[in-house]
This record gives structure tokens, C-alpha cells and sequence, in this order.
């Protein structure tokens, strides 16, 4: 047992997908999330960039002494499996949203064609390919760069019928359709909120799997696994903590998840 | 008479539209540009984050003994109208986009109805309307945040026949029609390479601003008036810096003017 809090960041707003997840399945666990929202996005900057940055994301959660960090960003989970960010670091447990990812991607496929999609860093840097064939050498994996999603679902184009999205994700989607894949990896937390349109152009027959809430499963089962859950009754609080206003971070919110944000947002430095 | 050179500085890759006018402008001149890269975009977050990073660029471009600063960065300009991020330094000289824009979109107007389009900080800021309104009281302004246009321009999205950005432009600019501007300001660098679907949807009677372009005139001339041009015959030296990788910057200068860099680029930090 251990009633420390679990660690989550981000980028931005899109690792509240993730944070959601978490929520459900361990319902009286404390969390702090951590949104990086003065240098969103994360995404289009370089590997050393992003891994200066997740470095000082993973040092401000550790000052909470959590006892687990979950990296819901798929952009510097993708850049982990490089560079490792958690050298130094005081924190034993961690993850990021790869290899739940992988691991779920591989439980689905039947013919072993796998599609995944991410922000031009994450596709960059073959993460998903290499973890892949580690579970298993003669899986096809088809990468490509979706860097329009974001904004567009930071925009509100999420609606299944949206004229614009559609038409980008049809041109996106394309190489998944002609390579035959019949599993895909949306691997940026913002996708799954355009998972109906994906579903529309790619047909029920190809699986959707969504990184973030597969790594908030891996989470709850890791914990569970060696006996670190909160053992307390009742619910757990939830911190949110972002480095640009709290008032945007509020209102991004809002267009993120379509809700008012209920627990308590506090602005921090890095 | 003075050669020190001009500082130049955006959140990215835009301002260097600015740049290009200024280098044709006063091919002697030395420059230098900052782009602030490693944490691109500015345009989407809150004003005290813009204002301290504004104020980290120009303390960095003031290093270089700069005569003249020139705010390429349209979301910039529109804090420094309500923050004086030049308190405290030593640049005598300096200029953002609004008023070179404002200017010139005031001598065209024949209806005195003007638009405006920029990014969500720029429009917010109010900025353009309340320094038209200067100018003339009963002018009529017109403003519409246009967030997708920076990230379809990154893209490569620009052609005149683009079927998602002439969608997303036609949404944006549909106020426009309605509200029969004959004149519109692109209040952000990225927007210029959008001029020709613009004009498309708007019709030839209207006048497209850039406000870049004006800002980098205005900077000629208020250098000619003060005697505080450089009088050394022969090109002047342009040199580049970037607070990310400089193969991305690479990258994406590439991407945004269609040609390569042929000026030096180094990473520095502020």
C-alpha cells in the first residue's frame, strides 16, 4: 500500500484523456497532472527539445513524491525510448504510452498489419515500429505524420460530420486504407476525439486503440501488481497544474473535453 | 549614419517574410533574426506568457547592440500596445506590426470598413481596432481569429486550390463578405502565403494588407529620417537564431518560403 500520488503530464490539455481513464479505474488514488501549456506543442520541436523539457516536466512532479509517473504524451514517450529521461530521476516506476499501446495493438491485429499515427516527432522517431517488431519480427507498420489533427481538434473540429477534418483525415488516412491495415494506433492523446471519423473512413473491421487510456490501464494493473495502491476510502483529490494562465488552461479545457473543469488549476514554473 | 545592426525577431519562421522585405528593402543593412522556435506557437497563449517571453527576445537581440528592433510577430505586437516591453531597455528605436499596418490600411480603405484576421492573442488583444479608431473615430473594424491558418500554412497547405484551406478560409472570411470590408489586414506573418485564396473568395476589390511588408517599410524609413542607415557599400550580414534545433528551423524556413536557407543559423538560448 502506499498513499502517494500518481504523477501525469503533458504538453498540453490532451493528457487529460488519459487522466480521465485513470480516474475511473482507481477512483480514490491521488493525482497530479501536469500540463506544459507555456511551450505547447511539444510535438513539432526537436528530440533534444522535447527531452530537455520532459526532464523538467518529470523533476516539478517528483517534488509531490509520487510514486508512479505516467507520460501521457505520445510525443515524449516516443522520444523515452531514445533518450532516457528518467536517468537521475528518484522515480522507479514509470511509463510512458508506447508500450501499452504496442501491446494492446498486438493482442488485436489479425493479419499483422499495424497503422500508426502521431505528430511529426513521434512518426520521426519509429518508436512505435521498433516496439513493435521487438513483440514480433515480420509485423508490417505503416507510420504517418498527422500534424493538422491537433490544431483541429484543439479547434473544435471534432464533429463526426465536419467537412474539413474529414477531408484531412481521408488524405491521411489513405496509406492505412491502401497498406490494408486493420489496427491503429491513434498515438497523440488528441486523436481519440476524432475516433468516430477514423471509424467512418477506415470501417468497423480495423481496430481503434487509443495509447492514453491503454496506458492508464497498464497504470492500474502495474500498481496493483506490486501491492502500491491507495488503500484509503473515498475519492481521491486531483491537482491540475499548468505553466501558462489558468484561465486558458480552463477555456482549453473546455473545447478539449466539451466539460468545465472541476478540479482545482494552479499556474507553475518549471 | 550607423552601422549597428537591425534585430528582428518572431516566435518562429513567419517574420522572416518581414525579413526578406527589409533585406530588399536595405540590402547593406545587417540583420539579425531571432526566432523563439523552442516554444512556437505564441499566438495561442495568454498575454503575460507572450510578454515575457517578448521581453526575453528583444533582451537577447539587444546583446547584439542593435540600433533598431523590428516585432515581426504579429501576436507580439498587439501585447506591446498594453505592456511596454521596452521599459527598461536600452532600445531608443523600435516597431511592431500594428501601426505600419494600420497606416497603410487606413490610406487604402475607400468605405472605411476594415477587417481583420490574426491569431486568437492578436484579436483578443483588440489591438488593430482600437488603433484605427485613433485614426478615425467612426471607422468600422471588423476582427476574426483565424487559428487553423498558421498550422495549414506550416504544412505546406498554401496552393491557391487547396480544398481544406479554401474550406477553412471561406468559414473565417464569410464575416468578412457579410460585413463589406474593402480592406484586410493579415494581422500574422504566416497569412500572406494565403493571399492568393484570399483574394479568391474576397474578390479583387478588396486590399490585403500584409502587415510584415509595411512594418519592414516603415522600418526604412524611420531609419532614413534619422540618419541611421549604414553607410558601408556592399551586402550587409544576415544571421539567423533559433532556440531549437537548428535542422529544424532549416526544415521549416523551407517548408514556409519554398527555398532554402542560404544565411547562417545558430541555436542559442534565452
Amino acid at each position: 500500500m502506499n498513499r502517494n500520488p500518481i504523477g501525469v503530464f503533458d504538453s498540453g490539455v490532451g493528457g487529460l484523456t488519459c487522466l480521465e481513464e485513470l480516474r475511473k479505474l482507481l477512483p480514490n488514488e491521488d493525482i497530479v497532472y501536469l500540463g506544459d501549456t507555456a511551450r505547447v506543442p511539444y510535438g513539432t520541436k526537436s528530440r533534444e527539445t522535447i527531452a530537455c523539457y520532459a526532464r523538467q516536466d518529470i523533476a516539478f512532479l517528483e517534488k509531490f513524491d509520487v510514486k508512479m509517473i505516467l507520460i501521457a504524451c505520445g510525443t515524449v514517450s516516443s522520444v523515452l525510448m531514445t533518450e532516457n529521461l528518467f536517468d537521475g530521476s528518484r522515480t522507479e516506476l514509470y511509463s510512458g504510452v508506447i508500450y501499452p499501446a504496442v501491446k494492446s495493438a498486438y493482442a488485436q491485429t489479425k493479419n499483422r498489419r499495424i497503422g500508426v499515427i502521431g505528430t511529426p516527432a513521434t512518426i520521426r522517431s519509429g518508436c512505435y515500429g521498433r516496439a513493435l517488431r521487438e513483440l514480433c519480427p515480420d509485423i508490417k507498420v505503416v507510420g504517418k505524420a498527422c500534424p493538422l489533427f491537433v490544431p483541429l481538434v484543439e479547434n473544435g473540429y471534432t464533429n463526426v460530420d465536419n467537412k474539413v477534418t474529414r477531408l484531412v483525415a481521408e488524405e491521411y488516412l489513405d496509406v492505412m486504407k491502401k497498406e490494408n491495415v486493420d489496427t491503429l494506433i491513434m498515438g497523440c492523446t488528441h486523436y481519440p476525439l476524432l475516433k468516430d471519423i477514423f471509424a467512418d473512413i477506415l470501417g468497423d473491421r480495423v481496430s481503434l486503440i487509443s495509447p492514453g487510456a491503454e496506458a492508464a490501464r497498464f497504470a492500474a494493473k502495474e500498481l496493483m501488481k506490486r501491492d502500491l495502491l491507495n488503500d484509503r476510502e473515498g475519492e481521491g483529490s486531483c491537482k491540475l497544474f499548468c505553466t501558462d494562465s489558468e484561465e486558458l488552461f480552463s477555456e482549453n479545457v473546455t473545447a478539449f473535453l466539451g466539460n468545465e473543469v472541476t478540479a482545482e488549476i494552479s499556474k507553475c514554473t518549471l
